[in-house]
C-alpha cells in the first residue's frame, strides 16, 4: 500500500482501539506527550516506578522510553519496563534526548539499545548516528549530511542499528534499512514549542500500537508536521503559547483528507 | 441548605479566603492542578521532600494525596503530610489513581487508606470499588453499575469506606452514606485531556477547605462538568488544546448564576 | 546607556545568540520555564541527574537554580551544577522559592548562598530578606516595606547580598547596591497562572547570558510584565488559560518598540 493510506487506515485502527501507550519519559514535556497521545486518539499512562512498570508496560500496546530528564532510577524502571515489553510483544519507541551530549546518557542510551528490541528510534540526527557509532563501530560523519535528507546515509543508519529510525529536523527522514522515505511537512514555529521531538515519538508509539514500525514512524512525523502547519494556519501565527495549544487541535482533527492534502512524502526504495 | 446555594456559597468564601491547598500529587498533572487549583480561587502549594510536607500540611486548609506517578519516596511524603494534617484537623482528599492496577498502587491506596483520616476519595467506579473491597472484605461486582449511577451502590461504598466518596464517569456520583448525589454535567471533549481527574481532585479539596466534604466534593465535581460545558461552548469545540485553555477560563468564570443555570444535580436522601 | 535601550540591545543579542541556559528547577513549573526561554529566544535544558549537570552548566551560557520541588537530591545536583557554573564563569540565576518556609528549604538556600557566586536572586520580598538576615545577621522587618518598592532597602539587601536582586510583587525592584529600578509593570492576571516568578527568573537568566546581572534582572522583570499587560490586551482577558498560552506569545512577540512603548521604569542611582 501507499504510505499516505497506510497511515491514514492507521489512524483510523488507532482510534477504533485507544490503545494504552505507556511512557516512561522526562518530567519536562510529559504532560504533552500524554495530551498528544490522547488527542490522536490514543490513551497514555505515565507510572515510572521500577516496582510497577513490567506491569504496565505487559498491559501496554506500545511502549516510549525517553531519556530527557534521566536519572538512574528511571534507568533502572526503563529496563525493566522494556524486558516487560520484550517478553509480551509490546513495541518499544526509544527517544534518546541528548545521546552524545553527556557521558551518563551516552552510556544510557547505548545499554538501552543493547539490552532492549526497539522497533523505532526516534531522534536528531546527532543522536542517531552516536548510537549508530556504537553499534558499528564506524564514525558517520558530520550531521550535516542527515540533516540535509540524505536517504543512503539514513538506510545505512538503520541497518547498522537494525531497527526503523526516524531522523527528524527540517526534514524528517524515515528509513528501516530497505525503505527510506523524507517528509517534507512542519514550520519553524515547532522549534519555539518544548517537546515537540518527544511529542514525536508518543504520537510515533500511538501509531507502532497498531500498525508496522516503518509505517508508524512516518505517521507520527507526518502528524507531527501536518499538526504544525495546520496549527499555524489556524491561529498560531499570534506565537508559540496559541500555536502549542493548537498543535492538539489538530492532532485530534488529523484525518484521511488533512493527510491526502498536506502530507509531503517522498519515498525511496532501494 | 439546598445543594447549589451551598456550592455557590462555598465558592464565595473560597475567594475571600484564598486558602492554601498542599498536594503531594503526580508529576504528569501537577502544572494544571496548580492552576485550576489558582483559577478555583485558591492558592497552591506542591512540595513533595519527606523532610518539608510535614509543615506544609500543617499550614494548609486542606491536603491532596494522589497517586498518579507513584514512587516510594512519594508514598512516605504522602504519609509524612497526612499524619500532619490529621493532627492539625486539615480534611484530606484522597486521588487513588490507578488503584487496582498494579499490586504495588493498590497496596499503596490501601495503605493511606488504613492509615489516614480521609475526608474524601474521588476516583473512578473500578479505583473506588477496589478500596471499599479492602476495606470491607466484600466483592462490589461490575463497575458498570457505578458507571450508570447506581445511587444505592455509591451510598454502600461511603458506608464501608466511612467517608464521603466522588465517583466520577460519565455521570458523577457522590455519597457520604447518608446522602448522594448525582451530577450529570460534563461532555466527552473532558477525556481528550490529560488530568481532568487529578483537576477535580484539587478542585474538591479547594472546597473542602471552606466547607463540608459532601458539599466540597459536589462543588469540584459541579465546577469541572459545567467548567467542560462552558469550555466547549467559548470555543473549545476547535480541539483539546484550545479546550483545555478555556477549562481554566471557566474555572476562573464560575459563579453562582452559572451554577444556578448550567448545574444539573439529582440529590437522593436516604 | 539607559536602562529600556539596553535591555532592547540584550534582547537583540539573546536572539541572535540563542543561548542555552540550563535549568535545575521544580517539577510544576518547568515546562512553562523551558516554554518561556525558548519564546524569548533563548534554549532552555533541563536535566538534573548529578551524574551530569557539570557538564550541562559548563556548556550553558547560564545557569537556573530553582528550589520549587526542592529535594534532597535535586539540591545534591544543584551545587553540582554551580560549582561547575562558577568554574566556567557561567551566571548564575537563583530563585529561592519558600525560603523562610520550612527550615528544609531554608537550610538549602542558605548552603546554595554561601558555596556558590550567585550573579542575580529573584524572589519577593519575603524570600530575599530571610537570605539577607542570614548573611548579615540583621532584621530587615517586615516585608511590606518592599512590597512598597522602598529603593534604599532593596539596595541595602543587595549589598548585604553582595549581587543583584530582583525582589518581584506588585512593583518590582531591582538592585545591585549601586543603582536600583523599579519596574511598574504587569498585571493581577499575572497571580492566576502558577510559575510566572518561576518563569521570570528563566527570563532573567536569559538575558544574563548575553548582558551583565543587572540589565539582565530589569529585562526578565520588565518581559514579564510587559508581557502580561500584552497578554490581557491579546484575548487573556477571557481567562488565565487564555491568558497563559497568549503570554507566549508576547515574549515572542517582544521587540524594541514593545519596550519604549510599555516600559515604565524609575531608575534611582544612589
Amino acid at each position: 500500500m501507499e504510505l499516505i493510506p497506510a497511515v491514514a487506515q492507521a489512524l483510523q485502527e488507532l482510534r477504533r482501539q485507544r490503545p494504552l501507550i505507556h511512557h516512561i519519559t522526562n518530567f519536562v514535556t510529559m504532560t504533552d506527550c500524554a495530551n498528544a497521545t490522547l488527542a490522536i486518539g490514543a490513551s497514555p499512562t505515565m507510572t515510572n516506578a521500577v516496582e510497577e512498570v513490567a506491569e504496565m508496560a505487559a498491559a501496554a500496546k506500545a511502549l516510549v522510553l525517553n531519556l530527557g530528564t534521566l536519572q538512574q532510577w528511571t534507568l533502572e524502571a526503563m529496563v525493566a519496563a522494556g524486558r516487560s515489553a520484550a517478553a509480551h510483544g509490546v513495541p518499544i519507541v526509544f527517544d534518546p534526548v541528548g545521546a552524545g551530549g553527556t557521558t551518563f546518557r551516552t552510556q544510557a542510551a547505548q545499554r538501552l539499545l543493547d539490552e532492549l528490541p526497539l522497533a523505532v528510534i526516534r531522534g536528531n540526527a546527532s543522536e542517531i548516528t552516536c548510537l549508530a557509532a556504537h553499534k558499528s563501530g564506524q564514525d558517520f560523519g558530520v550531521d550535516s549530511r542527515i540533516g540535509a535528507a540524505d536517504p543512503d546515509l539514513a538506510a545505512s543508519l538503520a541497518r547498522h542499528l537494525g531497527t526503523t529510525v526516524a531522523i527528524t529536523g527540517a526534514v524528517d527522514v524515515i528509513a528501516d534499512g530497505q525503505r527510506t522515505a523524507e517528509v517534507h511537512n512542519g514550520c519553524p514555529m515547532l522549534t519555539y514549542v518544548t517537546g515537540t521531538g518527544c511529542m514525536t515519538t508518543s504520537l510515533i508509539a500511538s501509531f507502532a500500537a497498531v500498525t508496522d514500525p516503518f509505517t508508524a514512524a512516518a505517521a507520527g512525523v507526518l502528524a507531527m508536521g501536518i499538526g504544525g502547519e495546520l496549527a499555524l494556519e489556524r491561529g498560531g501565527q499570534a506565537g508559540p503559547g496559541t500555536f502549542h495549544a493548537r498543535l492538539f487541535d489538530t492532532f485530534y482533527a488529523l484525518n484521511d483528507t488533512l493527510l491526502q492534502q498536506y502530507g509531503k512524502v517522498l519515498i525511496n526504495r532501494e
